[in-house]
């Protein structure tokens, strides 16, 4: 079925806060085989929420609206809705118990205008709300179809998982199942180019691309009338894909980088230690955000100072002399000092600049070393991040670390496709 | 003027991304005084995209659109718009040339897709990216305008207000001015009740509170006629909240905690070095955000195991054994243990149980101590969040941590309000 999600709140265009509804339902929806092909936001003013629904249903059959059905004065999406589907409103005396029930609870006395959300559309299926006040329902006219929600995220969940889903069923002709295919090391450009065919090709599954930041991935989706069938197309395509560049594949299971880094750490029991200057303790970040890497993690030295690289990690000055605070001499000679002092398996560092000044014409803003010690084996590799800012350099300089360990511990050679 | 901000990509309709550009633009054109009517999100389908131009045009007089000018087949904005507004591409020389050098730069070769990005409507208004490849533009028809920029919101936001705020100039016709009151220690609740009469008598300016993740910030706005009457308008509330919440304010000028902070240690050259446990490296990652930083950050050590703390910081281990390596002994045997490695004139250290697991009854998930040695002071702190989630404690123990450096350098206590 084709589908709107309207979101209906003033705060929303005013930029007050950003509309995770959408993101929740379009996920929802997809995957229980609805098109959602729109998303729409619109204030509290009733001409105007009319009149999308008008054009809404021009082109879709369905519309999951959330927000306004409040107890004030400007909540008017049922009054609207109710109107444009030919139906009048009408007081659920069980839905009025109910909310009078939840203030009595609360020991607050009910002010009236809380009588307000008790009327609802005559011919609606009424979905009850089991953690506010605001009930939801869908209504029906004329082979078209909306679904009325609460706008706040803990009410609207378990309203659309507990209510909506099942009456959603009966319209479900097929499930759409996707795997996100991660990749490191090439660009959105480099991948299409080198997928085209398959691109071109695609009827089910379909495959496109999506660049992230410093990384690319690459979206299998597949429509079928089982979940079974469509896991079984995504599968197949997800192996051609990984025929063609799977060596820079991470994960197909939408795991983040980061996550697979720390996985592989915990179950191969991979004692780590980290020395940082130019990240300043982002890699570290990203890897203690992974519940359980204690187990493995064991410490960092962030090392801005040129003097705490060579206090804190035994750098020798005559290297930072000669060859710069930011060298593949100085990364290498701080990997091992980590190692030397933590016995860690494996200790990785990192120097770099990442701006906005401090570059040169040999070393630009963006350049970092990267030095990795695992048991007896050693490596350094130069980076160039393609970004211009610090926070962008910084992050790509932590992907890089986060992949030469993903290759170490993988067996598949760190690979960076130009 | 009456805007709609249109967001083009079908990865936003699956749910992959949180339409962040949204709120953002929202934020600016409200700033700037105009009206947002609608936002609206459609797929890379020319048909619909078209569509949406058309019925957008009927309530709307200006479109602010993001997304699909890149470089592969499914971006089409520019050909839709184009056509839209009775224009037709031309390939823009200069555009070219600057892709190519990105290109050059970076050390890849340019694939032939690439080319796309420099082709613009005969008659745009060219936004140069100083950020990525793919140009921005603003073409005008019969009274109508659309305004494209690139989806990344690394390459919009910079091309937002270097380039398309001086555009809009000529469709001001009244000035919006605001300042956040950014505050540290007390809920939205407790704020809303303590400015109740100046938030219920609000005409020009306004006054709101936000939420946001551990801190809490107010917004007044004043829409004048000029931008020097809104201006003064402004900052006269501004001194009257002051007068009331002055203690828990720490900066009028949208400027962050981590960036007060940073800026207050580089102001008045006092060096910092810290010691980090259940944060994993959070703390020094922000303050490494602000540019400059390293004239006064010397190290961190990140000590996450016990024996960290031990060896590196000189923690007693019958301190570990007696009250916990959570525990305000252990907080503060890290920061003194800090100043004597590092004779920082600030130290300050952290540790904490993040969870999910690992809290018990006495010491919870969310508990944290923080302990400080600013020259000859000491202090150590017991801090609970009140959150559920790991992120969220670390960025809690973080913003604390970060307070708690503002009140010595400031001279204002900390104060937490419940």
């Amino acid at each position: 079925m084709r589908s709107m999600i309207l979101s209906v709140g003033t705060e929303l265009l005013f930029g007050q806060i950003t509309n995770t509804n959408s993101v929740y339902l379009s996920q929802q929806l997809n995957s229980l085989g609805f098109d959602v092909l729109h998303h729409h936001s619109v204030g509290d003013n009733p001409r105007r929420l009319a009149d999308v629904i008008r054009s809404a249903f021009l082109d879709c059959d369905i519309i999951i609206a959330t927000g306004g059905l409040g107890p004030t004065q400007d909540d008017l999406t049922k009054e609207v809705v109710c109107e444009a589907m030919g139906d009048t409103l009408a007081l659920d005396e069980s839905e009025l118990s109910h909310i009078k029930g939840v203030f009595k609870r609360i020991g607050r006395e009910m002010t009236e205008n809380n009588v307000k959300q008790a009327y609802l559309p005559s011919r609606a299926t009424v979905f009850h709300n089991e953690v506010g006040t605001a009930p939801g329902f869908a209504l029906e006219n004329d082979g078209k179809i909306i679904i009325c929600m609460p706008g706040p995220p803990r009410e609207l969940l378990p309203m659309f998982e507990k209510k909506v889903i099942p009456y959603l069923e009966k319209f479900m002709d097929s499930r759409i199942f996707y795997r996100m295919i991660r990749t490191f090391g090439a660009g959105e450009s480099w991948l299409e180019t080198e997928l085209l065919d398959l691109i071109d090709a695609q009827t089910d599954p379909t495959l496109a691309t999506y660049a992230k930041e410093g990384e690319c991935a690459l979206r299998v989706a597949s429509k079928r009338g089982s979940e079974a069938e469509a896991v079984s197309a995504v599968d197949a395509m997800v192996e051609v894909v990984r025929s063609r560049i799977g060596e820079l594949i991470y994960s197909v299971d939408d795991e983040e980088l980061y996550q697979v880094v720390g996985r592989l750490l915990i179950e191969n029991y991979v004692s780590i230690s980290c020395a940082e200057s130019c990240t300043g303790g982002l890699f570290s970040e990203y890897l203690t955000r992974v519940p359980g890497i204690s187990a493995v993690f064991d410490r960092t030295f962030i090392t801005y100072s040129n003097n705490s690289k060579i206090e804190e990690l035994g750098v020798s000055s005559a290297t930072i002399e000669k060859f710069g605070a930011v060298s593949a001499e100085t990364a290498l000679e701080m990997a091992r000092g980590v190692r030397k002092k933590t016995g860690s398996r494996l200790c990785i560092s990192v120097t770099g600049i990442a701006g906005p000044d401090g570059g040169t014409t040999e070393k630009p803003v963006g350049m970092s070393y990267i030095g990795l010690c695992f048991d007896d084996f050693e490596d350094v590799q130069e980076i160039r991040s393609r970004f211009a800012e610090r926070g962008s350099n910084r992050y790509y300089s932590m992907l890089c670390m986060m992949h030469m360990i993903y290759a170490v511990l993988s067996g598949s050679p760190l690979k960076l496709r130009r």
